[in-house]
């Protein structure tokens, strides 16, 4: 299955009115080295506020298992993630961070915003 | 039992002239998914400062617990037990957040503020 | 022994020009629940900024003692020990927290702030 | 060995043009109850940004094992430890930590500012 | 290998338009002490939002590897990654620290800073 | 749905012939107090060596939701969950513990061995 | 209310064939220094395999909770409650053990078996 | 890549006269749910005493980075390792461990023995 | 004050009739290195089944902190406190456990026993 | 300075009549990987019980350090370590343990026995 946006649902939100939070973690994310074609392994946390749209869990865990056989480095695959989940659910503000696993001794973590400070 | 603000018991706050906080947590919430009818299981924390009244905690547990047989989705269940807990308290902030442990090996927390910042 | 703010005694702060902190954890508070006589348990803690005066602890250790055999609510027992101290100590501010252990499987943790932002 | 700041040692900041932080941390503190001549533990941090001089370490840690033989105060020491630094090493600002080892089921820590916000 | 930051490489960053974060750490760091010659061991922490390049990881490694024969003091040798790196990244800002293990009981961490706040 | 040993579904263990340990969690029974009505909560750790079957998760699952509405005491449910699947499994040997989370302070832990040592 | 096994309750064993073991935790147990009238706390753990009899939790709190007003050595308090618990409830082995709060910086753990090896 | 013990290399031994213990930990084991095709994610630990060849570990990950793409279910995973482990390094005694992480709320870990106690 | 076992007080088990077991930790032991006069420290950890006697706390503590100004081995002092306290309490068996703090990068813990298996 | 077993110096063990056990742990371990001259990282726990002679910790953190520079493999090096000890110290028995951090995503343990069951 290919990454796409296309793969992402949404469900109306229906406190408009109300400013909150939703914080969704998945530490199951697995991508592939472009270079190598090695695995590589993350925590995705995603941060927002909705504004008329939440994102429907299930489908995000589909796009999410997408990248299983994509080859894609560590900061483009954290703003493509995010630029994917801002056009499809329009929130307010929204954060999306990956912790990646260790390689050669190395652990990266890539913070992207969208309306957000840091 | 079915889920009722009218569960929500007060005391009168002996201390109105002074801004203190009161931090409730109840690591035992239990509700069904509205799809599935599968129960889901979080960890609700409530934080106040009180103006007139104090929650009651042995009524809040009752209330708390009457979602153990309630179809509800996240977003909402966070939103409505913030509802009903400001118009009963009627404090000077508030803020609900519930974390539900893992579906999907997706985990998501939800934080509902009233007069309150993020 | 009776609670009484008597019990306090306080010693000379020698560095009253400095702005420095203070924190103290008693973590074996025991009083009683005022409607069942039941036993509650809490980790107090005190923090503060002296001016001419420091609590001594050994006074403080038996002024929280007496709580042992008081039946008080968990926001009166923060707010009086609060008074208490704020009183006998006159602190540029001071701020008690108390995190009541479980019951009903509901825990409570109580912060009073003088003169102090939350 | 007498407590003394004649003990303190210094090298010079090579880096003088930029701000930088230095934390130090020694677990291992150790001096005498004034009143009953107990020993008492705890575990000192310091933090400072430097202007033109640096606290050397080794020098450092003989300065505070001189308080092993020493009957002083929690809030005195901490303060003494913060006037002695600050003096030697004319830092552009500088913390003073310590956090004493439970006596009579009572922790305290006493934190110590020159130059500094708390 | 002697340290140069000829070592460093860098990829050009896709989303320039963008804000970001991104956070290595690195646990295996050690040097020498230059008065001793005796090994010292660190956790490196970089963070930094990139402008047009990002530093590439592979060559960071070989980078901080060549520190494993370098004689170089705790605050010299963190100020000069910075510089390195600054030089090489031309970063938003970026921020340096390590915790270097402890020595004689006392544990030190240096933290630098290009652009950035404390 | 109420509590039966219908509810659990075996699948054929195709290594028969070794020795093997299988350790299932589940970190979220609840039953209800026969007495007081009031909901429970525990962590069940089922482990047990196969001979002919192996238990299906997802019918474990069911049978385990079923004691939801189910007022029984703690050493009841345990040993009842092991005769249980004892019955349908018919292991070489079979531990069930549940770990009850605190009532009145109190925490208590039942384990229940079928053909297996304490 | 007096420290008395007749505090004791007990229910019938209703799997007696079965050898199972209950542990139950009480984290919240205080009682009193015999020498200087200081209150002491502790965690009791009580582990037992039953014959026909289980200790009943409600009356075994009580039971426990008796000692808040009692002057007990540690040595004295383990023993009594192994024989109050073992005359009552006639288990085929029982172990208590208490783990006391540190008191002049040293902690002390007390352990009693019945029947039991160690 | 299919999986395939072929994939699995080893190295002699420089220590058959001595009785040692290999423990080797591999964090980021994902294979396939035959039924729903659904990514299984675990940890897999391999214990075993060398007789005259250690496997080597760059052909065991790729040798476990196989399954990514394998439709198989825990206990027949688990097995199947040991097998071919076993097969092709003959040790004194080895054990495969594999824990699952959470689906629908029950994690399962699977321990398979050749020649060695449970 | 010297160390000397003439220090260590003891008062009368009175259950000589039961086998139990004494646990005593006290994690503020220091002493002083017999080359360097640097300050070592450790815990020490003190177990054993009295016969006719227990060892008195508050002795304990004073026996203990006579090691203060001594210079000592850690082998030897470990040893020494077992012989001091074997002689003194006349145990059925008796452990005693010291763990010293790093020193030079590198951790010790010495365990001796009398009438104990390893 | 070449790894040689000359660089271990012993010290008479002055407790030769009784068993006691000795941990040694060194967790700055490092050498470097035969085949890519990549640095290795571990943490070596090293325990026995002396007869004649104790390992000299000063002359161990040598001999340790002097792998710094030598290339050789995980298997090869516990078991060298074990054989230069065991030469040296001739102990009742032995037991060296090195945990290497991650390579690839994988940790490996190797614990060599000597006179010492596993």
């Amino acid at each position: 299955m290919a990454v796409s946006r296309d793969l992402l649902e949404t469900f109306p939100n229906e406190f408009p009115q109300r400013e909150y939070k939703i914080e969704i973690v998945q530490p199951e994310f697995t991508s592939l080295c472009p270079k190598t074609g090695q695995p590589d392994f993350g925590v995705v946390k995603i941060t927002y506020t909705p504004k008329g749209k939440c994102v429907e869990l299930k489908s995000l865990k589909y796009y999410l298992q997408a990248y299983r056989t994509e080859g894609i480095f560590y900061e483009h695959v954290t703003n493509t993630i995010l630029d994917d989940l801002a056009a499809v659910v329009s929130p307010q503000w929204m954060r999306v961070e990956i912790s990646f696993n260790a390689r050669g001794g190395i652990t990266e973590t890539v913070t992207a915003m969208y309306n957000a400070a840091m």
